[in-house]
């Protein structure tokens, strides 16, 4: 067959390019008025001061934990480990960059030239962070594959330590991103719009520019990470599986002229396939942005889906894979398409009307509403995830699963763009906001940021619906990892008192995280409300617009809370596993991967669209949609308030939770060879 | 060894004897004042009412129930299950019958005879729920070991359709008494606390009655119920899993002078014992209650734990049994202990706190503190349940476990009595308040009360830790009856795809079933406001303390509300188990147990907690105890939304969790035979 670790790093460096195509099409284009040079470039520096401030952090863990695993499992791990470190990290820089000199030229292009201009650049901004992410994990896991496919022994060590170098920058990427993004955002909307009573996105808000900041540094940089982790954590987990299959499973499934080499090298392939399908769908863009531009995005996304499955198809059938595979990869993309749209329901249609109806009682009718809501969400992704399962299952056996989520996740290029296009076009508004490019303007940017807000919705389920897919198969690879180094078949059975007791502790441990990183968003938020509410007093006149606004210190008050508060909940997910697996056994660290999958994706499920119903049923008041509220009333005042709530829901806790579910099933697979 | 089955039910008699006694200490008290004594009928007549509503609608649900198990395993499992159902009706009747004649008598006590007095009569009140339960459900049980011991292949099936009765009850009971006392509650705050701006307990607020009624159809029916399931099906557990215990794992247990009989009697005599231990420590109360009134309540709880440890170390060592059980027993009770206390910590001590320091910022961070204490709150419960689950299979096996759970509930004659007496004492405050009977005679209520909300929360942490290990036990107990069934081992692996799905739709019911009961208590309350409201502006003279309102229209629409609501969480618990069973089968309906188990204590404590936290944080800075706060002011007006929508949190939807995870449990156990 093809040799997939040549052809991935190839085709990664060719999407580089096209990345690098995009983000000239970006940065070519007029950044606007001076008002608006100044304003992006404050967003920018602070989105890169704050990027650099966290990965210097970083490099330290990165360090010890590499120090660790040399010491463990030699010195390729732990290069491995170091590589897919770096590039999740370089993924996170570069768009971050694109997406931070996108937002004003979006807001320069509705100026001066309209929505399908504005749409474009916004787009091409987000298209940097999906191609660099889908590049860059081909490239790097390509490269591993080439150099170690042949070592059946170690090659499976290796490139986890690659996906694990990715889980830890995610953690601490998602973690810190999340308590920066909500700290600046709860914390300038309770002084600014509760207190002072002036607009969001006011210039005169000394934390407007860190709110701004937060959307990069939370919906780009964030995202992106898990994105990015999903995807090298999904061929990681099938070509670990694929490695360790008996040829008995193999001829049932497969047939007998398929090899294990073959299997191991699919995943590459169907990555490769997906990029190159991502790139055409980025590209015809350029055709597409005249329509309108929620179809033109669909329709971009659905050119690389259709593309992707297509030539998979026939990569199939050519190489004699049959078409079992081909059913599993379909299941994982449909299966992430419709948890996505069940996530736009419950965020964007009839249980939302319910939250804001029950507004009209109050924020207590609003809160208990809004939990109900995230709680009944819960029910479709998870009987999605179930039949997705089941499905590839039976048509693939395990190894189906793990296809599931590299299905789910191959057009990760396309997918990530439209997710990073979404805080690009936030961004352009508010910056037209603070730039008073008046309401004509506003208007082409409040269009793109509503279909931003849908898109982000649906990207938010199929993260957690790919991050459950990528942890399962991480799971089965930690089980046959566990057999090939006892040399037997080993049991984790359910009602086995070690397994219940991993459980317990797999829970226990999503939970504490998950309750640092509320307690963290809090702590953070206060701070901003005391800084906030000092500049208001003690700088002369700018409430009146007159007096200038210390805005660095708000960003360096999120920077300095997001860098301290990540790391406790971060350490909690590096060391429970470690601790479990050690203390209890292959067995008891069995269960605690099902208990944290199970408690970290129902949490996650629940957080973040709940938020979601919140933040939609405020801004339904805010249009005039619930008959008899308007903005500013008692219904109004109470949905603010859930949104509130909501906000370390969905931006920060309930993302949270995917990393920590994968980073525990990664760490749980490197281990696997010490604790038998 | 002693006959178990002989020896249960006339102890049992024995003790519904002492419960009778209690009945009596309770009624021969005055029940003072005319106005009083017409207070006290209303809420008797209101909760006895709702009582014989919801009895009349379950018997429909009993009566199909009862058929379709006469068709699938015969009439003794059917008539089993009936007995099991009227043993928990009965205790639910006399409990609440008793608790609502207790209270105006305590009210009358504290007026005419001061706290000690005022203490007997509402411990008297609660113990006669607390020795119903234990006596109903030794009688029940040990008549059905008595006639069905010596059938080794029915046996299980049959105490397992006693059990489920007792489950269907408890479901019904916990989420309709769930719905009923948290409309009245929600519903009358809404109206008079915020809107009206008149006290609690308010004799003008038409839904004071409502709201006094509900605390007897929650916390002592509701609760009663749910203990008396945890109960028996921690006996009917240990029996089942003894009754298939192998000879091997006997021996290497117990030695070989220990037969399958006499491990099957062993429950039934624990149980024995934890009754006249009980007995001891609830008539030690007549000497006890001089002392301070927390501390009579903790003496007499001590006397009888440690009279049945005592009691029970004696026994194992005269049967031979060793002392393996004697320690799984000691790590049920120390471990249900240690939960209480930790439930205690979070919702009476530092975190409280932390929650009321965030109101000063607002109801949202009010919230968002709320919801991370109840995040925190969730892990040392787990650990501590974990805790016991390793302790107790490693000195007696998987009968260990099931010995923890009996352990924990043996004396549930005084646990229950001392959960039962919380809503008594509350109730006193209500009628004391209601009645005018002035400062001196409300503070003594109000000081048994605020023992009462301690204690309510320690109950509550205990119920869930019981039912967690009641249904892990259940859980082994479907294992082995499947293995039974099917002639050899199963296994049910974490990794086996089924087990897989099974865990997801487990959750997914959970969740379900609990976003329905919050839905449910917002619909309820709506209808409560709607109804309050009307009287409000309909009444001439109401607010003014001119008219009368019309308490028994709220009562009905609370006890309509709730026979409504209740039906549909029900049927979802009892038709998911079957529906997964029969369409998945036996790996997948296992896989359902331990993803419901998970999904709902997690659930459980975190709601019960967060809500008891909500609670008692609006209570701090109404009592002055938070710096610069006051009744009334901003904080207080946060701190009461919160409490708000900790209402349905702590009292509907976190309690009616431990119901369901018993009673999916239960039915699956019941259906191991068929689904092979």
């Amino acid at each position: 067959m093809l040799d997939a670790g040549l052809i991935a790093p190839i085709v990664g460096l060719v999407g580089l390019g096209f990345a690098f195509m995009s983000y000239r099409a970006v940065v070519r284009q007029s950044a606007g008025t001076d008002k608006m040079i100044a304003i992006g470039d404050e967003i920018h520096l602070g989105a890169m001061t704050f990027l650099k401030a966290e990965y210097s952090k970083l490099v330290v863990f990165v360090g010890i934990v590499a120090g660790l695993l040399v010491w463990g499992f030699g010195v390729q791990t732990a290069v491995a480990f170091v590589g897919g470190a770096l590039a999740s990290g370089l993924a996170g820089f570069i768009g971050m960059k694109a997406a931070t000199k996108g937002n004003v030229r979006t807001a320069a292009a509705a100026k001066d030239k309209g929505v399908a201009a504005a749409l474009l650049v916004a787009f091409n901004g987000g298209a940097v962070m999906g191609l660099s992410v889908a590049s860059l994990g081909l490239i790097g896991l390509g490269a591993l594959y080439f150099l170690f496919a042949g070592d059946k022994n170690s090659v499976g060590s290796i490139i986890s330590g690659f996906s694990m170098g990715a889980s830890s920058i995610a953690l601490f990427a998602r973690i810190g991103g999340g308590i920066f993004t909500k700290a600046a955002d709860v914390g300038s909307d309770l002084v600014g719009k509760v207190e002072a009573g002036i607009p969001e996105d006011d210039p005169r808000n000394p934390g407007v520019i860190a709110d701004n900041v937060g959307d990069n540094v939370g919906d780009v940089a964030g995202m992106g990470a898990d994105i990015f982790e999903s995807y090298v954590g999904a061929m990681v987990a099938s070509i670990t599986i694929a490695a360790t299959m008996s040829p008995d499973v193999m001829a049932k499934f497969f047939g007998t002229d398929v090899t294990t080499a073959m299997l191991m090298g699919l995943p590459l392939l169907l990555a490769v396939l997906g990029l190159i399908a991502s790139v055409i769908g980025i590209m015809g863009m350029n055709v597409f942005k005249n329509m309108d531009p929620s179809k033109a995005l669909f329709v971009s996304e659905l050119t690389a889906g259709a593309l992707f499955l297509g030539s998979t198809a026939v990569l199939l059938q050519v190489f004699g894979f049959g078409m079992g595979i081909f059913y599993a990869i379909t299941a994982g993309t449909v299966g992430g398409l419709l948890i996505g749209k069940a996530t736009e329901y419950y965020t964007a249609a009839a249980p939302v009307f319910k939250i804001a109806e029950a507004s009209k009682t109050g924020p207590a009718t609003n809160i208990i509403a809004g939990i109900a809501v995230g709680l009944q969400s819960c029910a479709i992704p998870l009987f999605l995830i179930a039949a997705t399962i089941l499905i590839s299952y039976n048509v693939a056996g395990l190894y189906g699963i793990a296809m599931a989520a590299v299905g789910m996740l191959a057009t990760v290029g396309v997918t990530m763009t439209i997710d990073a296009y979404g805080p690009v076009a936030d961004n352009a508004g508010g910056i037209s906001e603070m730039s008073e490019l008046g309401p004509e303007v506003r208007k082409i940017t409040d269009g793109l940021d509503a279909i931003g807000n849908t898109t982000a919705a649906i990207g938010k389920g199929f993260a957690i619906g790919s991050a459950a897919l990528t942890a399962l198969a991480l799971f089965v690879a930690y089980k046959q990892a566990v057999e090939v180094k006892a040399g037997t078949a080993v049991t984790m059975d359910i009602t086995n008192p070690l397994v219940v007791v991993g459980l317990l502790l797999g829970a226990m441990t999503v939970l504490i995280a998950a309750a640092m990183t509320m307690t963290s968003v809090g702590k953070a938020a206060a701070e901003m409300v005391t800084e906030i509410r000092r500049q208001f007093k003690e700088i002369p006149g700018l409430l009146e617009g007159k007096g200038k606004p210390d805005t660095a210190r708000c960003v360096e008050i999120s920077t300095n809370a997001a860098l301290k508060e990540m790391v406790a909940p971060g350490l909690v997910a590096v060391i429970a596993p470690v601790a479990v697996g050690f203390g209890l056994g292959a067995e008891a660290l069995g269960g605690m991967l099902a208990g944290s999958l199970l408690t970290g994706v129902t949490r996650a499920l629940l957080m973040s669209n709940a938020g979601g119903s919140w933040d939609n049923a405020k801004k339904y008041i805010e249009q005039g949609q619930v008959e008899g509220e308007k903005k500013g009333g008692d219904a109004h005042s109470a949905a603010v308030i859930g949104d509130t709530v909501g906000d370390p829901f969905k931006d920060t806790t309930g993302p949270a939770m995917n990393i920590l579910v994968k980073l525990i099933s990664i760490v749980a697979l490197i281990l696997a060879p010490l604790i038998i």
